[in-house]
């Protein structure tokens, strides 16, 4: 490793909160110890970047995330020659520094990006762990550390935004999904501060509105969005009011969807 | 706080004029202490704008307002290299400025932007608080101070301009609509200089008009335009001929349609 | 005003010639005095930007117009860095232009324009009034005398090129329609140097065409065509054959369409 | 005009070869002494281009021509900064040089540019006659001299490609069509140097294959091939090789319509 | 010709392989004598690209061919600037370096190219034969020996890649197609080296293939494909297997279509 | 071979392990011999991209492999002007290199990348053996040793990423498919570093697999993701777990689809 301080702000300083809910780690170390890349699969808000963090940490490794977005290319992620006084010098991207520098390099929801962005990660997802930098004709080979992790959300599937299976097929593949119950009331306690009572309806809640997916909602409600009500709660905004603005606001524009939102809030708080 | 002269510009020097009509100041309140984002949602001159400045004012804190539109890029909001002289020398965009100075930063009809805007969010609005600037290779921690608020109309809704849930269940969200009639006479007697009377009918003839919101009319008459209309009459123009190029000409081209919008005002200024 | 010399070419030395129809002058300087916009709406060459001009001219005020098409995007507007010799300097666009100097800024076919312009004009059509230059992190408040003009031809209207409800409802509206007959044989006669006799023939000409709007011919005849079809017969043009050359081959394609107009021109010049 | 000398390479140095029709070189001639523009309309290769270069050459005027296409765009007419050594310079581009130095400005197949590049000739066709040069904030007014000219072929008109009533509306239009039979045969005769009782064979195919316009064929056959086919017969071709090579190739990939084109062929030159 | 050493590396400096047909070649050299452009129309791998070579030798002309594709724009073929060190300098593209120094320029599948560049050649392919460099304001005569010629595939024809008639009518067209029988046996023994009996079987092959053109397969076997097999076959593979390597597997991805090919194979090297 | 240095990274240093199923190395070595190029189809990972790293190092040759994607042009290929301090350098690209030092080029995806892509590669595929530079006006002969390979999922065919016949017709072919049973085990066992026992089962849920595709599944399962459950099952993990990860999870997000592979899972690791 050349520059470690380059590398210093991407070290995670303490432990994210994570609450492991079956062999995800277990099966992410295999991985990393195999040298293969990691899928995430998963909806919104169920800790998938939590969880790459939370393995960061533990494998002591730097983690560098990149959101990805219909206008990141390839360039953006492996580097340009940028113009400075007299000369034009090259800047790493975000991929190049991991694959240099041995980090876990997390593109969130790789889908979004451009598809010369997925074609580019090939190299480095066979057995060649390589990072072709072809704008300066180099071959960099990954750090026996560098890791690459990418996730997904099979929800939001559709024929332009989908993952090629010659992408696909690179990958050891996790699937996530919302914690358990009794997980998950832990969690919103403690992350909104608020008794487990409280915890314990706003997750009820969220389990009853994630039974109306495909049936009106796009998407269930993340344990994000859980939080958030438990925290307007606990600055003592009404119940009905916290859950109106965090929960079914946030959630849907269609007024009847609305409706049957805070039915769900009112049996829980009435 | 490193430069605060650069913010100066950004402060609201007077009150602005707003009239609350719900809980909305307390939950804003409650999300800037949590330190989450805010989602507000509404048609089109509801006050939006206007109660994010007020917001801003009462929590002392300096506001920057970004217009989004459909060629804004994610190097628009966060900051790009400018060659000057011998040196290509980075400069923040406004969302750059917001997360290091502590201002709200409030982009507005955030729908309208281009997609990778809003995934540059993302980090600045989960447990991370962070805007990674890539081109920097920097992460930027957002100050205490740093709020995000983003607008919406609901009404506009379509699948090429609608909010990701991965993006709105990230969220608080505030639902606002027209003013109640007596606030609504207030505010529009105040700004226009006129008198209550005449605002009342000003009022009445909004209130009608908005009824025919979804029955040939795309979106209600804004508050602003009954204002406009009234400095109109304020200036001496007939009411009818006020309320033809405040509401009628500046609402609609269909004749059918500006004949009803007419009538309903010759009912109220005959 | 810091350098009145740049705004000098922005002067209208002369009266422009215009024939006020109704209230719109008296209007439009209501706006002016309570500093809104407006929105100037009405058919091809009906004498929307003559009338703009001469208002100017009365209001003694400098006119920037800005033709809007397809690719006009908020930079050309606002301005941009340029590259001069060692440094990049900032170049105003028309509109900042106008916005520091106190102009009429007039944003001719405001639809044709990019999204992004149109939103741009936003902050400066509210109670707000400024320009914020974003490249250079600037908030530019808009000058007293600074007045933004808008065009649109309702006859194109489009779900493409349609102004949205948040952009409209920003503007007082003035509808304009072809000159009643009187003014308009006055303006033909004046403009092409004919006698009141032939004016009035073509005038005629005029009114039966544009019966034949959504009846094959998608726009009625502008004034301007009349003024053509005057001068050449005045150059000596068998009327008949200055006709066909101004009206009825400048509009249509389409031969059937043609033998129409012919049939019409025959019957005031036999 | 201040440097005579840039214009020499646009002045015609001989008179091109022209058959008047009709009544279009005294329209043309009276729409240049009314300083209006002038549209002209009509088929490929009937020889439109040819008539401006005529025109020009009897007005004594230099012509600046300009074949638009798909990726023509505003600054492709009016200019742009060039970066040369240390400073930008501005370069007129030849809609500009056309206007200062009072040039005809022949732009052929309009429709085929972008539209941007319609609509900034806007300025130029009404009674403003001016060139507002954006990028420069300058408005240049057109030298007494300066005429525009654009050519359109009605045969294409798509939606797409369609010349908007606006800008229609702000042309003197001239049809064009195939020149009359003995015009044409004295044409063919004359440019393929060949005998009278060819070229009348030849205009004889012409006429029949125009009448298939329509009935699968595209567009009719231009005076063009005809005499591409006289100079191939003048070179010692036998006629029916010369006439599949510069008629009916040429024309047509549908092996059907290439046998009845052969089939007219062969009725002429059996 | 000023700089004739640019033009060395386009001089063929030995004669191209080519067995005339038909009177292609007689046609061909009264065109370059006529100063007329050549459209040649044929389908993939027939020959035409060696028989401009071909013709390029025999005239002792310099032929520069440019592969035209969807990216290919009217600068990649007139020029464009080039900054180099402290100025810009002009880089004349191919079309320019053919105009000026009298070569013949081949631009290969035309209708790939973006439409621009078909409208760039149009002043070259009437009696102007001239080059607009619209960037430089210069207009450059073309060399008496200039020569342009295009190549088509009317099999690709379709709506978006379509000659346009304005275009089509300027060229004489000279129609390819797989050569005759014997003569083909002789071209693929003389360039695959091989017996011509093994090259009579394959000609076989061939001739049976492109009977299947429109009955499954797009396009016929290429002359090409059979050298091909020709070379592996005197390479020592099994011919049947040389077959499914240059031609089945070459031409088809479909499992009937390629089991067809086999059996016509297999019929002829049993 | 002027700068063998900058082919040192292109060399491989050990023989990839690859093993051989029918006559594709033969075929390759003789498509060498005779400097044709050479079009490898078949599905997603069934070792094209290993087989031609094995001729490469069998062939002693550098071995250039570009990734291509959707953004890919001609220019990423052949190379660019970088700007360097004063004055603009030419950077060859990855085909320039491979061309002028005698690499064997492996276009990995052809049909992903941009159209222009496939089109510069035509004069290097025929007789010609030449890369026309058009960018620097050059014409670059290729080495002897000079090898174009590039592959092809015909799995993914459509009419938009489709191999078009002008440039399919230029390439010797060959078939790939997954290795035969007995062949896949010994690489399974090998690369995993697993029992032959446990390899036996895991080819057998890959035939398995396999017959599901066109009956669900998009592509067969490939030797990879075999190998992937492999090194899991041997870091300890489940099998049943192994193979969820590896297999199920990462081949389809549907949920019935995933119950069938787990059944076939089950079905050999009860």
């Amino acid at each position: 490793m050349q520059h470690p301080s380059i590398m210093e702000p991407f070290y995670l300083t303490k432990e994210p909160y994570y609450q492991p809910v079956g062999a995800e780690a277990v099966l992410f170390k295999a991985a990393y110890e195999s040298k293969r890349p990691v899928l995430i699969k998963g909806p919104t808000g169920c800790g998938k970047s939590r969880f790459v963090a939370y393995m960061a940490y533990h494998l002591k490794r730097p983690l560098i995330t990149v959101a990805c977005h219909e206008d990141l290319t390839a360039s953006d992620l492996v580097g340009r020659y940028l113009l400075q006084g007299d000369e034009t010098v090259w800047a790493d991207g975000p991929l190049a520094l991991a694959v240099k520098h041995g980090a876990i390099c997390y593109l969130d929801e790789i889908v979004e990006a451009r598809k010369d962005t997925t074609v580019v990660i090939h190299p480095l997802t066979d057995d060649r762990r390589i990072l072709p930098i072809e704008k300066k004709g180099e071959i960099v080979p990954a750090s026996d550390d560098f890791m690459l992790v990418i996730s997904y959300n099979p929800g939001y599937q559709s024929v332009l935004k989908d993952l090629k299976q010659s992408t696909r097929q690179r990958f050891i593949a996790l699937e996530f999904n919302y914690p358990p119950r009794a997980t998950e009331i832990q969690i919103v306690a403690r992350e909104a501060a608020i008794s487990e009572e409280v915890a314990r309806r706003l997750v009820g809640i969220g389990e009853k509105v994630r039974n109306l997916k495909n049936h009106g909602l796009e998407e269930g409600v993340s344990t994000r969005l859980l939080i958030y009500a438990g925290q307007l709660i606990g600055k003592g905004i009404p119940p009905h009011r916290a859950c109106a603005a965090a929960i079914a606001d946030a959630m849907t524009d269609d007024a009847e969807m609305h409706r049957t939102l805070m039915e769900i809030v009112r049996s829980f708080f009435e």
